[in-house]
């Protein structure tokens, strides 16, 4: 049944919006909500935030003159409403498809995204550097970001309002508080305060008293506007943001669009400094299933309307992340000084379980995964054995933390690197590109990565028994290939590779989980009369020389293969052979990675033919390196 | 003249101090001051923070129970004194020099270093995770973090405040605040008053009186807890400590051990959660000299004690950071979109020099590299030119910010990347390794390496032209080759080398500053017969293909190198050459790059041999390959 919305209909974009009468607002925020809810349900996707700012999202396009102001959606998975009312609902049930809308904020597809985002906690810096631009041309516009409150327990967010108070300029920060632990006072009264404290006139009412307060012996004036912060921050809350030099008002109801409206209006007239709003609001809010869930939906794959019944995609094999959980539990039983940490994500780690199991021995710190990997490598200078789950991709927020507190001190750190390489719907902001050329250019650092999900049982393992430095182990997004799995891994050599099948012409040197990809293409070469030889690397470093010597020795042909950038194992193989006179003879060698460029969202399969890194991509590369035409029957 | 130290001598080890009688310990500090003062006179290095800790430094060790309590100074520079008290005094005149001290806390070094320094904010996350360790085991010890106000500023030590104060494990960390803009209440009164809320009994009625109101309805609880803590921080601070789960106490008279000893004693007392110790301190405190300069000593060369005056170590040409300094100045004049965005290191940078000649359009953001970068991304996404000046291995802490915030979105942000390479005294933690491979890994991303200063110019207006996407430039520490600076820079084409020097059996392709050690090699192979060509690849992203082709096809041997880690500019030569099929046919091909290891401090020229990147390592290298053996002369 198609949602019926009549007056959306007649909102295509935020100036029609802006023409309605503020009486309209509450009918379009509730066809703007069923109409999000509706094209979800066909998409899957992030359904929790939206829902949670679908009032606020109206309230912000009907008070400022978007898109010359500029709203900063932060992390971006809140802004479907905001697709919705900025030209881009034709497309909306295009989400996350690939050709179709991203799941974030993205500054190709609209004038109305201003940034990007995909990783959480980088609105205010962004906003600030607009509004620094602004003061600069000197333009008129606003300049508006809106975080999420699980978004400012990132240093990052604590830095950009910490220069935003320093610099003094003309900045509005929405925080959308849906966690709100102390029951919040979002009554009548409270708005009334808002109102008052955001009002032009109390400001300058503020200002004068500031002005003649300054006048007074300087321990006076300062006792003087401390106490004024504090008056309003004892009622209010918000003394943090205070201290950093953001004027405070909140909390507001984020639902109530009479609350949100005339403080919004306050705000934009505003003329120095940065201001806080603290605006409360519900995940969820406005659909019984989203709201009756512990998740509040906040990822949900296609649905049913009517019951909230989500779609189970049949699995074949459990998750890496699964087969991660289960197989860390298993070593922690008869290991206590295994700890686990993770920033934020439990449940997308798998911690959530280990942390059911051990929950003295998890540490979940937040969104903050430079703390996360300094504070591991703390238990491990004690003698723990600290597990740092983290995707690969926000493990590059950690980067100097690996570098600098656990690779030149060489503290045992193992490093388990879930969503490595290509994720899908996601797209390139999360996709785990780069941590092998990341990591594997560090000194002391051992790098593995699992070829299925009984290797990872093996490197979890290995990573347990290596006391000796850090240790990462790679593995992907999805669900694994279906092996057996053992009853406990087993301790690999480290540096050593396996030759999983013999042969004597062609040899694949696979690292990781394009193995599967790479014995299809051996079947595929030997048909076509080619002799092929498939190895698992299984270590990025350090390299398995012997085996490296032996495959370039015996082949005519050598191919590296990873899920991961220029730079990475196949560089380090290069490297490898150069040092030891290996392509001295003629070698034909090819390194097969990721292309040099962001691949944008779409099915993983898809994604993998476009990078060549499927069975008919490598065959191909076979062919091209050992010169013979004609691959393309391989192709059909 | 030697200093005399009659009391120091007598405490060789921190219980030795600790059998000191309370009346002796000013001398003790008048003697340590001394002592420190005429050992940096002799090796030079971090005085001024130094100097502000010596009473704190004593203090610290008279009270805790050091190495079983841990102490962890963040960023280690100001850890001299703690160096000399802890059984290094008969190696602090070997400060930063080959095989000798370190500048910075090592765990190598003593067990009286728990965790290892030399980038800030990280003693915080590291002793939390001290902290966590003891409580797993049921310890007994305690933890205590030394952290600057400038160190505050960075996002980790606020991810590891807000993770401590949700943790609630005993912790105490001490903010030594020598940039107090206020002028502090370090009286007697303002003692008498730390002193009372440090103590127990203060805390154990406070904790009662928590009680008793916990019993009243939840909103009056919180506001009674509130007051109390506003009560508190109205008349000392500290609201931002408190607000993030820590018990302020402060602030305390660094200088005065009456005041500093009792309350260090109350906070080894206090059994339940962080403490927040203020302790104010004067850089440079109690050498005039120091007192006097406006940097207060903070980094010296070798100094006449009486009279301060440092050496001038003759210069033979202008340093890198000045000719960038200077020239990105006389771009900017014709540029008003040019602006510069420094993260706490403007004279490090030279970006004092532009922030002196346009204030407006210098951006100083803190120790907060995270937002240093995303802040010029704003700037960038608005128009404005952003040359956004680090360090190479300060970078690393921005990475995700490089990848997320401006590579995948192709904003034109400059990187100004210096102190790249090996940078001498100041050891691994600072040296620039990693930056060719984690940012060549990167779509959308240029890479430049200036191989002197005329380049350095030429690239610095290659970057102001480049407005397509990101571009980043790095040189080295320290002075050019001295070579004539051009008038203007020209705008160099993109991806595009130059061969320096013509021959035809051996290629040098060396990317930036090591090109003229690769001549100095060519010198020595055409006195032994072989014809060598030497390439400036000038850009490590994108390749000159072309250049490579011909150096590749019209030699026997290639050589590349680079002040750089594995997997840097080397490797993507080796794809290129794997990809084009140019490795076929038997080309000598080696990749000279940084060994894989951290390499300690010592002088740059013993650490480029040690590197193998001089000419002799270069020669070796060509003989090896051509494998022509007794190149032991061409050492001599």
């Amino acid at each position: 049944m198609p949602v019926s919305t009549p007056l959306l209909d007649t909102v295509p974009t935020p100036e029609d919006l802006r023409a309605l009468p503020e009486t309209a607002l509450p009918q379009l925020v509730d066809e703007l909500r069923a109409e999000m809810i509706d094209a979800v349900s066909v998409t899957g996707g992030h359904l929790g935030a939206g829902l949670g700012v679908v009032e606020l999202t109206a309230a912000l396009h009907y008070v400022f003159d978007t898109p010359r102001d500029r709203l900063i959606w932060d992390v971006g998975h809140q802004a479907y409403p905001h697709k919705i009312l900025t030209g881009r609902r034709d497309r909306i049930r295009t989400l996350r498809k690939g050709g179709g809308l991203s799941g974030f904020t993205k500054r190709e597809e609209s004038e109305h995204d201003p940034f990007g985002a995909g990783h959480s906690s980088t609105s205010i810096s962004a906003g600030l550097g607009m509004a620094a631009a602004r003061d600069l041309a000197e333009g008129d516009n606003h300049v508006v970001c809106i975080i999420g409150d699980g978004a400012m327990s990132a240093g990052m967010a604590y830095e950009a309002m910490n220069n935003a108070g320093a610099l003094g300029s003309r900045l509005i920060v929405i925080l959308n508080d849906n966690d709100m632990s102390i029951a919040p006072p979002t009554g009548a009264l409270s708005a009334h305060l808002a109102r008052i404290v955001s009002s032009g006139t109390y400001r300058s009412l503020r200002e004068t008293g500031k002005q003649i307060a300054s006048r007074l012996p300087r321990f006076f004036y300062e006792k003087a506007q401390r106490a004024e912060e504090y008056a309003r921050g004892f009622w209010a809350g918000g003394t943090l943001f205070e201290e950093l030099g953001f004027y405070y008002v909140g909390p507001v109801d984020g639902h109530n669009l009479d609350h949100l409206l005339p403080v919004l209006r306050n705000a934009r007239t505003a003329q120095n400094g940065p201001i806080l709003l603290h605006v409360v609001t519900q995940k969820g809010k406005g659909y019984a299933p989203a709201e009756a869930a512990a998740d509040k939906y906040h990822g949900v794959s296609t649905f049913d309307v009517v019951t909230g019944t989500q779609a189970k995609p049949k699995a074949n094999a459990p998750s890496y992340t699964r087969v991660f959980a289960d197989t860390l539990i298993r070593e922690a039983q008869d290991d206590d000084k295994i700890v686990a940490v993770t920033a934020a994500m439990p449940s997308g780690t798998g911690l959530d379980l280990f942390g059911e199991a051990f929950p003295k021995r998890t540490f979940d710190v937040g969104i903050a995964e430079q703390h996360a990997v300094t504070f591991a490598a703390g238990l491990a200078s004690e003698g723990y054995k600290p597990f740092c789950a983290i995707y690969s991709t926000f493990l590059q927020r950690a980067y100097d933390q690996v570098v600098h507190d656990v690779a030149i001190q060489n503290l045992p750190v193992r490093f388990a690197i879930d969503r490595a390489g290509l994720v899908g719907a996601d797209g390139p902001t999360h996709a785990g590109s780069f941590d092998i050329a990341y990591l594997g250019c560090l000194p002391n650092m051992v790098l593995m990565a699992a070829s299925d999900e009984a290797e990872l049982v093996h490197m979890i393992a290995t990573a347990r028994a290596h006391n000796d430095g850090p240790i990462a182990l790679r593995y992907p997004r999805g669900e694994g290939v279906g092996v057996e799995l053992p009853p406990r891994g087993e301790v690999l050599p480290i540096g050593k590779g396996r030759i999983v099948r013999e042969g004597s012409r062609v040899a694949l040197l696979s690292l990781g989980t394009r193995l599967a990809e790479a014995l299809k293409a051996a079947d595929h070469l030997e048909a076509r009369g080619l002799s092929t030889t498939v190895a698992d690397a299984r270590f990025a470093k350090p390299l398995d020389l012997d085996l490296i010597r032996q495959l370039a020795r015996q082949h005519e042909c050598l191919i590296t293969i990873e899920e991961g950038s220029q730079g990475g194992f196949g560089a380090f193989v290069l490297h490898a052979l150069a040092h030891e006179g290996l392509l001295d003879h003629g070698l034909k060698v090819r390194t097969m990675t990721l292309p040099d460029a962001f691949i944008e969202h779409d099915k993983p399969d898809r994604m993998y033919a476009m990078a060549g890194l499927d069975a008919a991509g490598i065959v191909d590369t076979v062919f091209a390196a050992l010169g013979t035409a004609a691959t393309a029957a391989l192709r059909a």
